[in-house]
Order: structure tokens, then sequence, then C-alpha cells
């Protein structure tokens, strides 16, 4: 009954269920409590108190045809210029309404801004690890996910190899900072010679390549560590922004994309979005989010970053003690951490005699390392730290 | 910079919308009062009042991790529960959680089933006059639509020419009832009828035939009509439920499918739209509208009908007042009427010069007729009918 194309998904999809299954097959056994699942990018640290707030004023100041109603399918029009205020302020950008289109999360906003550029047997350049998810939207439109392999020293990306697989079907680069799963915030340095590039082949192969910013976490950074904007390093440049994980709203599907007017055919490529949008089935972002958004804008909310930063800190400190090598995260809620034997697969099916849940790095195309997600309660990692010591000491790693 | 699957779409963009625009516009020069904007099915009545309260109800009693957190891509399984028992015990069937995939309002779910099942070069047939959106969900797909030319005596659909247009290509049928833009509601003898065509096709070219029945506007019928539930009447029914008009809600992109047991492969076409749902980036439907939903089940909230009823029945006696021709409808919120003249769009562009925003039947695969959104105020209708009065004149139709 199902089509040739979603076969494969609903093949591979098993294997992650394998996991979510095991998980509660493990929970069941031993307790909830007893079971350490690190796999879920999933924000244990709660919306901030200004999010409610927010939903409570908007029903009770704004009218309900208003809030609960279509508008265009661009979204609000005081809420675009909010956040392009907003991004102005903070950035220097000079963005106005017409540059923000509102999605369904930053996983639509991909989607939206593929299906309104790609045409079948383009490729698009992702650089491992990468979120796996892009091969599947890239897939949506028959594109081809290329995929430049990681450098492991420092986890920016590979620009060398980059150079190489830039060709004349190259018609998208997605680049994602702080980065999912190795927490690496791409520098100035990256950025700027990642614009030089993009620019050179621009006109090596006299075609238009979109640098795509997948940003859900841009605000999760640590240290006073500055995430650069990236519409400053490269004209032809697409944010994809998302309050999954800002805000703690993963399940309400608010983000948007920010679409400059530096971008060539700015304005068309803008209107084929938000028709993009409405046909994929979307219409629109979710009506009263958007309208919370806005006030959280307002009220300057903001998640607790603090917490965050402790289960960082604590998890790195810990896995560093028990002999683990990883680098320091300097933004997102993951750590990259390598794996002591080269097939991470086995390492992940050891660790979970230990209760341990951790995700392959081979789901991000970066085999040899394993992804911990720290957006969990501070106990949960204080109550795994023997789990960790016990696997260490499996493989004799002190 | 835009793809080539794009361009005619956004060539031809959306007529209501760019009406939508227009009537805007129209209304900051004349003032809002004075255009009669019936070109959009965005309800005017509000959500009812249990809407707002189940939203406070839920931040209070809930916690925030799991109100606005990911859940399971098919949504909440309390949520669907409830949907489930709902549906059963208004019209006796037996759905259970796993048939119920909460979606991103009706759009989406269309989107999802029609990804979940079509294979490039498949034909999905629909009933002229139909939602025009359909031709755009198709061939996000490289499917085909097919279009059965409309029976204008009644607006039951065409089924002699139905049983012509279904070859060993036809993956699935999109039926809307009660129907955009007619307010017909299919019959008992309709559906009974349809069922067997589709039966009997299925064994003549050793197929599987989809019917989706898309169903915004089940909710909203008048007179005391019954509005016969699909999934009763062929076994391989996909329902696609939304909100935006039961619970007047479009803009917070909630609704559902159902996928029954009954179904070929039912198992297995659940998981794979469960992983549409995610791959086109929706991830999930909206967290907090999962939530309200269940309460408002609860509370057996409804929209006032009342308003679209008394609507209903000014418009229509006005209209044929002034010399007008169209059938009563059972259901929905639009009168489908007679242009004067062939060319209907020349008719929309006349009724305009009275600030009359019409949409033209050939919007909907049904030219010579225009259609009328009711759901606006009872102000707006009788405002507008000095408006009508004169465009009836300047066709003499009285
Ligand atoms: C890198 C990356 N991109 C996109 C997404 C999707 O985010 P959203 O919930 O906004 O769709 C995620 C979610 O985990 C992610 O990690
Ligand atoms: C027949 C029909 N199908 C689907 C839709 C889309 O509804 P939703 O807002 O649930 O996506 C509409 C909206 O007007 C409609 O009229």
């Amino acid at each position: 009954m199902i089509s040739e194309k979603m076969k494969p998904l609903v093949a591979n999809n098993s294997v992650i269920r394998v996991m979510f299954e095991e998980g509660k097959r493990l929970a069941s056994i031993y307790g909830a409590e007893n079971v350490y699942d690190f796999s879920l990018g999933n924000p244990n640290v709660p919306a901030p108190k200004e999010v409610n707030e927010a939903i409570v004023e908007t029903l009770m100041e704004e009218e309900s045809t208003f809030v609960h109603g279509y508008m265009s399918n661009a979204g609000y029009e005081d809420v675009r210029a909010t956040i392009a205020d907003s991004l102005n302020q903070r950035f220097g950008t000079a963005f106005h309404q017409n540059n923000i289109l509102m999605t369904v999360g930053a996983a639509s906003g991909l989607n939206v801004i593929l299906k309104t550029i790609l045409n079948p047997g383009d490729q698009v350049i992702a650089f491992a690890p990468y979120f796996v998810e892009y091969g599947g939207y890239v897939r949506n439109y028959d594109g081809e996910l290329v995929v430049v392999s990681p450098n492991t020293v420092d986890f920016q990306p590979n620009l060398d190899e980059f150079v190489e697989k830039i060709n004349e079907k190259t018609k998208a680069v997605i680049i994602n900072t702080p980065n999912n799963p190795t927490g690496v915030v791409y520098s100035d340095a990256t950025l700027t010679r990642l614009g030089e590039i993009l620019r050179e082949k621009e006109k090596e192969f006299g075609t238009e390549i979109v640098l795509i910013s997948d940003e859900p976490y841009r605000e999760l950074a640590y240290d006073g560590v500055e995430v650069p904007y990236v519409t400053k390093y490269y004209a032809n440049t697409v944010v994809c922004y998302s309050y999954s994980k800002s805000l703690s709203l993963p399940g309400e599907r608010i983000g948007y994309l920010v679409i400059p007017d530096e971008m060539k055919d700015s304005t068309e490529v803008f209107t084929a979005a938000t028709i993009a949008n409405r046909v994929n089935g979307c219409v629109n972002a979710p009506s009263l989010m958007q309208r919370v958004i806005k006030r959280c804008i307002e009220k300057g909310a903001s998640v607790n970053l603090e917490a965050y930063d402790r289960n960082r800190n604590r998890l790195y400190e810990g896995l560093r003690e028990c002999g683990f090598t990883c680098i320091k995260p300097e933004g997102a809620f993951y750590l990259f951490v390598k794996s002591p034997i080269p097939d991470e697969k086995e390492f992940c099916a050891t660790a979970q005699k230990y209760n341990l849940l951790l995700v392959p790095g081979s789901s991000f195309a970066c085999p040899g390392y394993v992804r911990i997600a720290y957006c969990v309660s501070y106990e949960q990692i204080e109550r795994s730290m023997p789990a960790f010591e016990k696997l260490a000491q499996e493989y004799k790693l002190k």
C-alpha cells in the first residue's frame, strides 16, 4: 500500500524504534529512575514563565477569531516585524517583516526552503556530523544529500573537502551552529572562509548556491561565546530558526525563516516560500504561538541556560574523570564522545547493559563517536555517573 | 532561484489568497464595514468558550515540559484514545488510538496520507467542484489529479463519469462532504454506490484504491441532516479531519487522520504516515492544542452553529429575492451561486465594483458559478444586500 519512497524510511525507522522500545523495556524492569536515557533532544528545562503568562494575556486581550484564525500564510505581520526588530537590535542586521516567514518549527522551515529551491537531482551539501533528518528532507524534493566527512580534530567543518565537493549541481549547503551533535559553534574564521568559497564557486560555475543556516540552538551558547550571524558572511543565506529549544516549546511547532533582501531574487523566493508553506499543508505557523512569541520577545523571555550549563559541566567533568575523550561543547545540549572502540554501535550496546542509552555517531554520519543529550535532569546525570564509571572500567579507560 | 515546480504555483498564486489581500486593501480605502469580503473560509464565529478554558486549565494542571514538549510523532496517546472513543460513540465505529494520527490541520493530513501512498505518475481522482489545493497536494508527490466534471443538477458526484475515469493508475479518490464550495452533503445512496464502484474497480484492476474523505465541515450541517461516516461504506478509507471550522481554530493547525484497521496494510500505513508527518517537517501536531482538543471533547464543546445557519438562511433568501440561482446548502458555510453570465470571472470583477468579493467557480474547476463564504458577521450580510441588489440589477435578473 505504501509508496516506494516511504519504504526505506519505514525500514530504517525500525532501528530507532528498537532503541525507544528498549528504553521502555529497561524502565519497566529496573524502574525509570535507574535507566539513563540520554538519547533524545527533548528539553527537560521548562518553558520560561513568560510563555504561559503570554498565552493567558493573549487570550484575555486579543480577539478569539484573530488569535485562532487564519492569517497571511507568512504569519502575522506584527509578529514578523517584532522578530525582525529583535534580530536587528541583537545582530546589527537590517531585516523587516517581509524577510521573516513564520514556520512550523525548524524542521518545517527546512522543508519549506528546500521545496522552494530544489529541482530533482540538485545536490545539497551537509557537514558530518549532521542532523540525520536532513537526508529525508532533501529526498522529499528528489535532491541528493552530499556529505563532507567530519573533521574530528575540532569539529569545525572540513572546508578543504567542501571545496572539492561543490559542483554545478550544488544548489544548497546546510550548516548547523551551535551544532547537533557536537555542541561546536562555527567560528568567525570558519564562516568567513565558507562565504569566500561559496562566492568563488558561484562564479566558477555560474550558479547560485543557497547557504541554509539551521539554528535551533542559537540561544544555547555557554561561557559567553558569540554565535556569529550567518547572513553577514554570505548574501544567499537563509536562516532557519526555531523556538523548540530556546523557549523549550518543541511540541508547539514554532519557528521562522529569514530570507534577507541581499539574497538573489529575494522577493520571489519569499513569495515562493510562503506558497510552499501553504501547499505542503502547514498553511501557517500555529497562530496562538505566533502571538505568544511576540509577547515573549517584548518580555525578554529566555530559557534557564544555567541548568544546561550545570549539566554540561557536570557531565563533561564526570566523563573526563572516567577516562572518556570529548571536546567541551560551547553550545546546544549535546556531548559528542569518542567511542573507546572503533565500532561505536557495539559500544552503545555495551552501554545499554548499564542502562545507559546513547546514540551511535553513525546516526549522524560520524561513526566512532556517540551522542549524549544532556537536556535531562541534573539528578539523572548524577545518578548515571556510577554507570559511566563501570562502562569505562569495562574498556579499561583508567 | 526558485524550483521549476514552484514556478507555476507562484504564477497562479491562490486566487482566494490574493483576494484576501485585496480585501484588506479595499478595507483600508473604503473602511472595513463597506467592503463585503465573502472570499475566505475563515470562521467569524469565535471558538467556543471551552477552548480558552481548556487552554488555561491545561497550563494550570499539566506539566510544562509535557504540554509543550515533543511526544510520539502520531500525537499524545490519551488524546488519540479520546478522539477514537468520541467517534465510536457518535458513529458506531470501533476505532482505537492507533487508528488516530494527529495532524497540522486537514491540509497537512491530506499531504501526509498522499505522501504515504503516492508513487510518481499515480492518479488521484477528485469531483468538481473541489477544493483547489488538492491539485498542489497531489503534485507535491508527483501524482496526477484527474477531475470528474461537475453534476450541476444537485452537485452530488458524477458517478457515471467516475466509473470511466478509474484505471490501473488510480491510487486514491478524494471526496469532501459537506462540500466546499457547494455546501452539499453526500447522501447514503451516493456513498453506497461509490463504495461499490471502488470495490469493483479494485477487483477489475487488481489494485488498491484509497478513498480519502476530507471532512473539515463534518460538524457544520443544518436542518438535522445526517453526514454519513465514510469508513462504513468502504474499507480502504482514510478520514482527514480538522478542528479549523468545527471549533473555529483554523490558525492553530490541528486535526487528525483516521486510518482504520479495515484498511489494507493498516499498521504499515499508520507507521508510514507517522514517519511522513515527521519527515515533511511537521514532526507532530501542535502539542498544547492536542491537550486542548481532549478537554474540549470531554466538555462537549461545539461551535455556535445557529449563527452560520442564520447567515445561510438570510443570504440564501436575499440572493433568491435578487433573482440569483443557487441550491440551498445543507452543510459547511458556502453558497455556490450560478453566474448570470457564462464567464463568472467577469461577473466577479463586476461584483468587485460594488465591493463584493466573491470567488470564481473556475477556482474549483466549476466555471459558471461563484462561491460566497458566509462565515462572516450577520451584519456584513445585511449590509451587503443593497450591493447584491445593484449587482442583480446590472444583470437585469428581476
Ligand atoms: C539540528 C536540528 N535541526 C532541526 C531540528 C528540528 O527542530 P524543530 O523542533 O524546530 O523542528 C532539530 C531538533 O532536534 C535539530 O537538532
Ligand atoms: C475542503 C477543505 N479541505 C481542507 C481545508 C484545509 O483545512 P485546514 O485548515 O484544516 O488545513 C479546507 C479549508 O478551507 C477546506 O475547505
